[in-house]
């Protein structure tokens, strides 16, 4: 047996904002259809507890619990029950009143990793979420290296590469992506950005993204999950709720060579990079 | 009129590894044909005087040339001759033996900038080409802010950044992309990866490929002009010889807006990148 395969399922529910209990009841039977399907690290979607599209911060502080609440403690009840990985994301309540767009990695042990996105989108940055200031986490697991980081944080390479750098095998990503209409015949964009995050690091990359609309606001429902040369390994079933599950095999992502002579991490110029950031910062850091 | 208005040619080329002659020739039909087409901003392909199959070092020091040599001050008479701006890669004989894989950008004034590429692919590493050390060049010219990179380089999104943060709007690339199989219906890996490095920075991207077989070695001819969306706007000819041509607005490349509170280059922390990168290096510089 090769202990490096490993199935993944991202989690294309639908959600509503506000209602706590009928998104725990969403996001459950979501882990049980992908546990039925074989599934050894299951995604959901960015803020898998109370939905996305908050009326105002009251709202949103309202809905929001700590790491240690009903929601993450249900998922450490689950990942132990059936002897998963879950990655999702919450709404986390901070202990002074803020709020943060969160994720969380649990195994049968517990919580090992709570990520605060540090890019926030459009209105979270209106006075409803504090950004992240920590790295992505890397996390050893019993199946693999397992990064995390949450929906426009993938749309920063620096940001991705961190994570690759550390040595993520595949990059668990809780995602809400708002629809946005592309043109005839092309793949969300979104989607093409996860493509090259994965390609450009030889890193698995799954996507959870949300389906349905929620107060006016519909959702791309663009999950994907794709392999260490970029290509999508589900078909992408825009807009509808449902599983994505594939099998994958994580040595292809301990492998970084694209040919004789060149590793997508070992050609990198870190020290010109390292140059460019400080000039572009103006500071002498 | 609309002064960000501009048509920009990729010509996809064949070219014959140590025949400079019927190169020039190519290259010079090619160039006629952009004018023929309006072009205002001609881009080939990378290593575009020599070829690129080269039999060893030998071989390649006695095709290279010199910024100031034939090939490079063609391109300036014919820039000038028809006021075009010129982006095109070439073998160049450094002054002390070592060769570059650099890209000139030369307009009806001459030269105005002139890059080394600094990430080397395969056997371009086995004592042939001295990767370049300096950043990306990026040009104020008549039609607008031009940057250039070549090939290999746009696969790491840090160096296509530091153009973007320089305000390049136009990214102009050279490249010789070897033909690899793409799943079924997918688009080529180094495609995708130019829409997202678009995308990325919502600035306009143009890649020059070669077409045909040389020593063996089949080009991918994935040639392709990119929008600030990341969508093309060329449709892919797959390894076929010929020119593609665009009408942009540039005035897109500068707007890095993508929501009501989003902008792509405003939304990066780079506090956080810099010291990520910092840690990697494990330096305190």
């Amino acid at each position: 047996m090769n202990n490096s395969m490993l199935t993944v399922a991202s989690c294309q529910v639908e959600l509503a904002v506000g209602d706590i209990a009928a998104n725990r009841r969403s996001v459950r039977s979501a882990i049980s259809e992908a546990v039925d399907g074989g599934a050894q690290v299951v995604v959901l979607p960015e803020l898998a507890n109370t939905g996305y599209m908050f009326a105002d911060l009251d709202e949103l502080r309202n809905l929001a619990e700590p790491v240690d609440g009903p929601t993450v403690s249900e998922w450490v009840a689950l990942a132990a029950e059936h002897d998963l990985i879950i990655v999702g994301g919450f709404a986390e309540a901070g202990a002074d009143g803020e709020v943060f767009n969160s994720a969380v990695l649990v195994d049968a042990s517990g919580v090992r990793a709570c990520y605060r996105k540090a890019h926030l989108w459009n209105t979270e940055k209106d006075d409803l979420f504090t950004p992240g200031t920590g790295r992505p986490p890397v996390v050893d697991t019993a199946v693999g290296r397992l990064g995390v980081m949450v929906c426009y944080d993938l749309e920063f390479p620096e940001w991705v590469r961190t994570a690759a750098l550390e040595g993520a095998e595949l990059l668990c990503c809780p995602v809400n992506w708002p629809l946005y209409p592309a043109p005839e015949g092309e793949r969300p964009i979104e989607v093409v950005k996860v493509q090259a995050a994965a390609a450009t690091n030889r890193m698995f990359v799954v996507a959870a993204d949300r389906a349905g609309r929620e107060r006016g606001q519909d959702w791309l429902g663009g999950s994907v999950i794709v392999d260490a040369d970029g290509f999508p390994l589900t078909s992408l079933g825009l807009g509808v709720a449902g599983m994505h599950l594939a099998t994958i095999d994580l040595s292809d992502a301990r492998n970084k060579t694209i040919s004789e002579l060149n590793d997508v991490h070992g050609d990198r110029r870190p020290e010109l990079y390292f140059e460019a950031e400080r000039r572009a910062r103006g500071s002498a850091h």
